[in-house]
């Protein structure tokens, strides 16, 4: 028995692929539910538009997007006689719909700062498992899925792994609406040379070079955009000012804030309250980027010096300046700008320099060995890992971490020598 | 002298035009001035995004685009023999680039509750006028040109006319983003036929199927897109939110709101106080789409009814059931209505069912007769008109208004008769 | 029972569409034979890369493409509820990849030269009667389908009628390749809003801006594209040469020629030679642009000096100049150029000048009334023509055919007064 | 003084860059000469549109396409400051243009047989010579740019380097065409990054990834589609019919052919040919796609078995299977193809099997370090190489070359075993 797969109003618009069709009324109302709506306030990129201004794409788009695929890939797997049940079909593209319902606006910013200690997966966990029990259990074959507990790891390896559909759509999306061409993935090709080995997933042969190609263009669409120094600044200036709220919310200070978001600058939220407190999820399931900006927004002219000046300058984007460099600083550079930094700013303690002087250490992985591996089936029938296969990844470059160290200040730090 | 027109950190990537070049020092200036980054804050296309997600694209990218379209134009024209100043090119940049700096958050929602009997023009000018002061009179040509007082008639009109940067970078920005590939029309092409015909810009005479296409890709968007009833659904509940919240306000009910937003809440703000009271443009400065949907998100559980109700049903999307026809509703339909509304909700008094059933008549102009028109040069030197160039536009049904009258009520109000 | 429509061997790549399908496995037949490889040899616009360089796609990229549209539609079709049997969604198929199979090289020159009365549609029915007996009867319902003599006469619309998938690929390719952007249509959303009235095809009423948009698309390639004056000037040119070329080999001069070629120019071969003589559709299966123009290269120093000069003319681009206008020519224009022309080219008796001095009038319908009409399906169920639903469409002049003069004559014919 | 640079009538549509300007009265004067008209009739990828039906693109689109690089990179290298002079700028733009011109058609398999020991860069600067004197010499610095005689190494480095305008446009024009989208490559960006370093082109930190991306993308291209193994299968075929065509035409047979193509077909023309005898250029200049594939069509027929065959087999697409592996193949399995053929086609001698069982070895380098390589800018001012500043190419994978072992022979020679 087929599923009935169109329906007239479940046809959205998406400036990716032109339409994506909703796949089944469970779809629907999932998508129609106040917990997924919330992902249209959340920007897939977060302040990364403040460099490549065309970046305000959300969440919303990108669980479509991702869903999408899910659906392309099936059916092409079935047409090539895998056997995949309507039911799994069904499973694996709820879970990757739902794979980022956890997601909080900013979501590294606000790791670091709001919460404590509980991934956006986690509690992409907790959303589904409420959704399930909304829905009468019939997402527990997509939790199963999402958690890697189906037996079909196939199925979760296209919701997670190294070449997932999460992946896919979102090299896919964010190079589009930064306008960063090169970062244009060729979706289709890569679908249409999936096969499942065993019970994993795997490319055929003729499949290597577009694989090249999508492990490139991450690659690429890293440098170039997800760890651009000037996106790197404005997240290190947004993580400063969400803990500087929250040490001044803790201490008692009067401070601007939706209530769900005041909820988390009081509060210690770790992922113990997640899982005990219901009230955190609520809560959690009420914030958006619109909490987070139009408290900094306000906050620009709060009394206390640290927090209106760092809020004035995201606001404004008078961002950090950023060096950025493949070996470490040397470590006394740090403290020279720290004290050059009090000259300028006679009211800060030494441990608030802190909230202006910043360093960091990014990393990246173009092919991780650790991770689940990409095989490739060969004409013949046998299969290897991609890193045999193309002789692009069997090499430290690719496979290994690729280190930069990140240091940050205010402009107006001038003359000091490194 | 040649201006100097690139510098390495002026070039903007942008989806739709690939590298958008800041053409100089001044025009890099106003874009990082607040004023302008407040753009960067509001969604070009308001609400729009609840029926195409992804509409999120903003007036900072819509103006840099049109800058971008100024500078192409006043290059092809130049290079075609015409003579225009570099003081002359930079005023027509900086013009187009500042025509939208006026606009509030979901301007039609906004201008129809919060503000009253000024337009986003006049606020555009009273930003320019203020930042012509802080550049030292720098802006003064650009803003004889945005009002059409600068000797050169061209240069106004393609800020604003029939067949301006404005329109011309809005549809394809706005095809762009919502996905509606069929709005996409041809910048480079209408750009390259473009020439001035005594002090008014005109079209060649081979550009006339372009400038057909411009037009009905425009009224194809109309319909499509900007008078989608899902979205004039969406827009007439916030202007009811709104209105809703400034009723209470002013009536001293106690209402979470941002500084700036509580200020026009409180206050009755007309044309008069924007010229009299600096302050309000200053708080005007501060507003933007955070301001707004942070509080309507806030007053989801607000204890009033009414407000609660509609906030949640815009959050939440869930839409009026919008109407919508070529010929006007039977009178009492609207009042069964109304009295279905009473039976549902009987807390409401019959003025307050205002707020849960609208009316209203929605209109657009193909190509209008009474605006600045379009005129042809024909191979032979003579000048006509588009409407007796092309067969198309001689036709009332293109240059009468398109009407059609909209009704709205909430989805569960069913069974009453037409 | 499902067809098994996906075969690994039988993915094609198409810049249009991004990749094709085959459907199944006559299809894929049929595509290998020899008479459909040669429409890989016929380009789509004859000698329009004299103008858009882009334009030299073929017709077998273009029968692929509009047999993928058909596929598309056919799923959405079904998807709705609509019942099409597996044999009707195939039979549709092959019917609309087998429309062109009777082009001819340059198709409209020919058949002003070459061939006599007889029609690329009457020729296409030829080889498919020859198809089908080579293949027992299997395409027999797709004949009744190109023939509409298929009771459901929707199938045959979508192959021929005012809104085909013919128009609609030629359309979409022809602007791709062309360059020409504002001739884009989107396929997509029309195929999501066509419907069966009866056993019509129709169109939903939200599909009504995409089909007003795709009618004005057509008018501007005419006018751009298609009637483009020196793509007139080329095709003139090339009758001419086939002409004398024809009326030298009937007078038994030598002339270069390949055979299938030869047979042509030396026969006169009307529609009674090609039904009655096997020998003629076999010639005709081997002739394509290379045979034209491998001759016309070499006529190019031919003794003859009318075909030299003008297969000269049209190698090395210098084509006629081409005059065009709304309005007819004064009468004796056309013999003061002919006289001009007698006294450039002495040798010319009067008749002769007719290979050098044109006149022609072109005309082009945007909407056909008398052709079959588009119905448009309103959401209360009532169905109406088009031309009610739109305004854009009950007018005179999208309805009237759009004729224009065409007089061409040598470049070198300067100073003749209109 | 500026170069006026825009002319109405030298706008030509181009699918891949919009819109290219002919820059100078020169650059057309040369575009409408036969010589570069030829062009038009010689498909830039030969026989890949048997695996890519849209491959029809050709060397004239395509020596446009690199010209308007050209053009583009000229203006954003001077608008940061380098001086570069106007004669330069033409120069460079000439060059480029005419890089191409002494193409013959079906290159690889013309220049393996029909003409010998002769490249086409050779031809090509015949051409140039040619066109020099008609122009009285205004091609001169053109010419030093494209024998790298010219003292500022750049400008030739842009027409033949590693990051070429040559490979750009061809690149990004055949991803296109094919519709093989992970073949796209940015030129804006990479166009936008590009320095001058002394006398040698180079490329700013920032645009490290680009060019990564750029590299890979033509490692893809190579893989995909310039070595499919179809396509060489193809080619292999054409290279043997002409082999077999002239070793017939030779030894005294008739054989069709136009003129030129006879020419070629009956005489031993090499080098030294080409440059004491000025008809061999004469011929060379008439001869594109037409004289080929009208021959091979006719040549179907021709009483010799072999070419009859081989013809056939071409025009109807019944190509060679071809294998491809990493390693050689065993010896002796040639031998054991041949054996089987001489059993299904007994009338073949020893030495004539080879026209239908071949062996053939590919290669491909990815970056190569004997070529001029590409430096980088640092921003503290020092330049390295890329493979020092790009941790991907200092890899032996990418800097040896990539070669494949390739072997073909008629389908229905099966059951051999390797």
């Amino acid at each position: 028995m087929e599923r009935s797969r169109v329906h007239k109003s479940k046809i959205i618009n998406d400036p990716v692929y032109g339409f994506i069709t909703v796949p089944g009324e469970l779809a629907f109302t999932i998508i129609e539910h106040p917990y997924f709506q919330r992902l249209r306030r959340i920007k897939q990129l977060g302040l990364t538009h403040l460099v490549y201004p065309g970046a305000h794409h959300t969440r919303f788009q990108h669980s479509l997007g991702a869903m999408h695929l899910m659906t392309e890939a099936m059916e092409s797997l079935r047409a090539k006689g895998h056997d995949i049940s309507d039911r799994e079909v069904e499973a694996a593209e709820l879970a990757i719909l739902l794979h980022d319902i956890g997601h909080g606006p900013f979501s590294h910013a606000l790791e670091n700062s709001i919460v404590d200690g509980i991934s956006h997966e986690d509690i992409s966990l907790l959303f589904m498992n409420r959704l399930n029990e909304e829905f009468q259990g019939s997402l527990s074959m997509a939790i199963d899925i999402f958690r890697d507990e189906y037996e079909r790891k196939f199925l979760h390896q296209l919701v997670s792994g190294q070449l997932d559909f999460d992946r896919l759509d979102y090299l896919k999306r964010d190079s589009f609406f930064c306008g960063v061409a090169e970062g244009i993935v060729s979706d289709e090709r890569i679908i249409k040379t999936l096969t499942i080995l065993g019970d994993n997933i795997g490319i055929e042969a003729k499949g290597i070079y577009s694989v090249e190609k999508f492990i490139i263009a991450r690659r690429l669409m890293y440098w170039q955009v997800y760890l651009h120094k000037t996106v790197l600044s404005a997240e290190a200036l947004l993580i400063r000012i969400l803990r500087r709220a929250r040490e001044l919310a803790r201490n008692g200070h009067e401070l601007f804030a939706t209530p769900p978001l005041a909820f988390f600058l009081e509060k210690h939220i770790g992922k113990e309250e997640f899982i005990n407190d219901p009230a955190v999820l609520d809560n959690f399931s009420r914030i958006d980027d619109f909490d987070i900006f139009s408290a900094i927004k306000t906050w620009s002219t709060h009394e206390d010096f640290i927090l209106s000046t760092l809020s004035n300058s995201l606001v404004n984007r008078e961002l950090f300046r950023v060096e950025m460099q493949t070996h470490p600083f040397p470590p006394d550079y740090f403290y020279r700008l720290k004290a050059a930094l009090q000259r300028e700013m006679p009211s800060l303690s030494p441990e608030e320099t802190g909230y202006f002087v910043f360093s960091d250490i990014t990393s990246n992985y173009s092919y991780d060995l650790f991770d689940n591996r990409i095989s490739v089936l060969l004409k013949d029938g046998s299969v290897i890992d991609l890193s045999e296969a193309s002789g692009l990844f069997n090499l430290t470059i690719l496979t290994e971490p690729d280190v930069k160290y990140v240091l940050g200040y205010p402009k107006k730090l001038t003359g000091v020598e490194k």
